[in-house]
């Protein structure tokens, strides 16, 4: 066995960019084992009859379970807990983007911010009410939301804090999951906004909707009734079943792009008035500090924005060879257009394959056929979506937004929201992956 | 507060079909509200405000847990288990259609198949090995293999024996999850089987694989050279994570759109041969049993077919009104071009709205809007693929494929796979729900 120089029978690979990026065009055309890929061991045809049985092979395994769950051996693969004995303050719990492939976070790894623990709703008592400036104020519960018609979409939902360890003017050395953790993409199955407010009548003169949650915060937030028409919906199911306690059940408003944290969970009332009403989390908290002081409200979008999840921070890559550069891309405005990625620290990019199909405000799996020649590299991602915002560059970015100094005394007097700037993994020359700048 | 004749003002619905279907587009003009749909309370506008206050609005809630589970008020929503003491023996566990919803089942829900339990495989000792007719035998790991290019994809896998109690010739009164419950649909992520053959070099007169799992049954399949060049996947990832142990963890074969059984789970080998195996499994077990004792043998393809999940067994009606009729559909062959809903036992039909994007060979979720007007009904559905298959009606199915008489006193002498034909859902005038023929 071995996994030598064996391969000397295939062509040099399409490279597309310095560094080792291989052409994506060798995945289309299903011919990339010719590009080098081979990273198989090779074994003699005696080694393969009979096979070593191991011992799970020898004994009857367990009984299933009603509910499954990973395998012991998955015990990392958990979401990283920010304030895990219930202290009397918010908590987050962070998606692990580093462990996880495909699009779909799974219910269990979604990411979750609650300000006053998570709420024990009983469906049968809880009510959502659309009053204020309609013709006639309704109340739905869980059960007679399942009588309308239903929209099922992917959709991504993002804190708009999420990424904030970016503003830092030294790379954090920590996990994609503790930088972007903040963000999780699921199906989401609900009844359109639109359909609800047409029933209550509202009333055109109604610019602003007040979402307001049920849990002890009373959680509310200002949303334009343009967008409750354009997109929105009550959602009621996640990835086909109810939402977990940590995602709103058992109900909340679903705004596709908009910051996480007007996609009120636990939602028991929507009122419509004329003007935004100016809760806690539209004054401070929620505007985005700029250099010079000044600061934007108001300002709901999450753009566009990806970060390569393999390799990334606490992976290492123990030989040099094929590599897939993999990660996630996704834009609030809508569909992901392109991806492209270098591995020189950005004097070089190819383009990167979109695993399909892509989906309207929700994330996109790029893939990068990548060949590491054992020298040290910088890795990074760039997306574009389909409306032409292109992710910025760290140095635009920065000087627009600012960053802030190590260490941090109070982060709200600091720049702290909406980074989708770029994300740079360095590789050594051993393979080890550190966080990094430039 | 009532649901009374409020909505005089809005029109007649647009009735497509008779027993009370609406006009699909009713939801694609976005004026369902209009089409009478309106099942919320009515309440003045002084009893919005203040809001009266549950017990879990005035309370801190409970800490985030790393991994979050469902609601302690969703308990029901579980897999069944055919043998849940772990005898000595197969087992099955069912996945519970009639209270999810969208189309990702939760890996949780999956639903699983085992012959000799599930085993514990440790990922860093598990090894595939492809050899055989190939030019140089490889093995691979759960690493090598995470280095190669990824496809993502939506499939469903279907056991070959789901749906068996229809060929019962009394329609036996249980939920589609007893019915249906072994089919479900994730997001799989895994390397193109083509890539890996390629990079074995696979001699152009091997026509079959035998894959063989690494449990205790050892259990192996004949799988055609076509398919695994076709779409056939070693899977990894299950809805973003490492696959559940119940669905095969660390790696199975994915055939999307081909009997589960041959999916094979904890995939330890591929032999390229030049006949089939005619293992176990191709012999008794999986060969169709047919009227006049004639058997279909290597019958993989999974047929189109649709079922209702709501309402169906195990739920009620509480009033006449406003109902949204919802399933699944989907097709071994390809993507679902149509499904058409009756709420007359099949004397008059309607076209469902399909929730789009439409994958190949993937759950595709339809909806019909209905009015139920409180007399008996008799819902169904029935589905047509981008090929061309329709559903069969019952009559035709079973003058084809035969049915069983109850009691059965061995189910192997009889016809019990891939049944594909209608599931009928008997409304009768107090909302009570009957699994029916007709």
């Amino acid at each position: 066995m071995g996994k030598s120089n064996r391969r000397a029978r295939t062509q040099a690979p399409d490279f597309v960019a310095d560094n080792g990026l291989i052409n994506r065009r060798a995945l289309l055309e299903q011919s990339i084992a010719l590009a080098g890929v081979g990273v198989a061991g090779t074994i003699t045809a005696a080694a393969a009859e009979p096979l070593k049985d191991e011992p799970w092979s020898l004994e009857f395994g367990s009984i299933m379970p009603p509910r499954q769950m990973p395998s012991r051996f998955e015990k990392d693969v958990v979401r990283t807990l920010s304030n895990p004995t219930g202290e009397f303050r918010n908590s987050h719990a962070r998606t692990p983007h580093q462990l996880l492939n495909g699009t779909v976070t799974p219910n269990e790894l979604h990411f979750s911010i609650n300000h006053a623990g998570v709420p024990d709703i009983d469906p049968a008592k809880h009510k959502l009410v659309i009053h204020g400036m309609v013709r006639q104020p309704l109340e739905f519960t869980l059960e007679t939301l399942s009588r309308y018609p239903l929209v099922t979409r992917m959709a991504f939902v993002e804190c708009a804090g999420n990424s904030a360890p970016m503003f830092s003017n030294e790379p954090l050395q920590v996990a994609a999951q503790a930088i972007h953790g903040l963000v999780s993409n699921a199906e989401w199955s609900g009844v359109p906004l639109s359909t609800l407010l047409d029933e209550a009548g509202i009333d055109p003169n109604a610019k602003w909707l007040v979402a307001e949650g049920a849990d002890a915060q009373f959680l509310d937030r200002s949303v334009p009734v343009k967008k409750a028409y354009d997109d929105a919906l009550i959602a009621i199911y996640q990835n086909g079943e109810h939402l977990m306690p940590g995602n709103g059940y058992p109900m909340r408003l679903l705004l596709p792009g908009y910051q996480g944290n007007m996609n009120v969970k636990f939602l028991r009332r929507l009122k419509a008035i004329d003007q935004p009403a100016m809760t806690y989390f539209e004054t401070k908290n929620y505007s985005q500090v700029l250099p010079g002081g000044r600061t934007w409200r108001f300002h709901f979008l999450m753009e566009v924005k990806s970060f390569i999840t393999f390799p990334s921070f606490g992976h290492s890559l123990k030989e040099p060879g094929f590599y897939t550069i993999s990660g996630v891309a996704y834009s609030g405005t809508g569909r992901i257009a392109k991806v492209m990625v270098s591995a020189d620290g950005g004097k070089s990019w190819g383009e990167a394959a979109l695993q399909g199909p892509i989906h309207d405000k929700a994330f996109t799996r790029f893939v990068m056929p990548w060949r590491w020649d054992g020298r040290p590299a910088i890795l990074q991602s760039r997306a574009w979506d389909e409306a032409g915002n292109a992710q910025p560059l760290r140095a635009e970015f920065v000087a627009a937004r600012g960053e802030t100094k190590r260490p941090v005394t109070s982060p709200l007097l600091f720049p702290n929201q909406h980074y989708n700037s770029i994300t740079r993994w360095g590789i050594d020359s051993k393979g080890g992956i550190k966080h990094v700048y430039a």
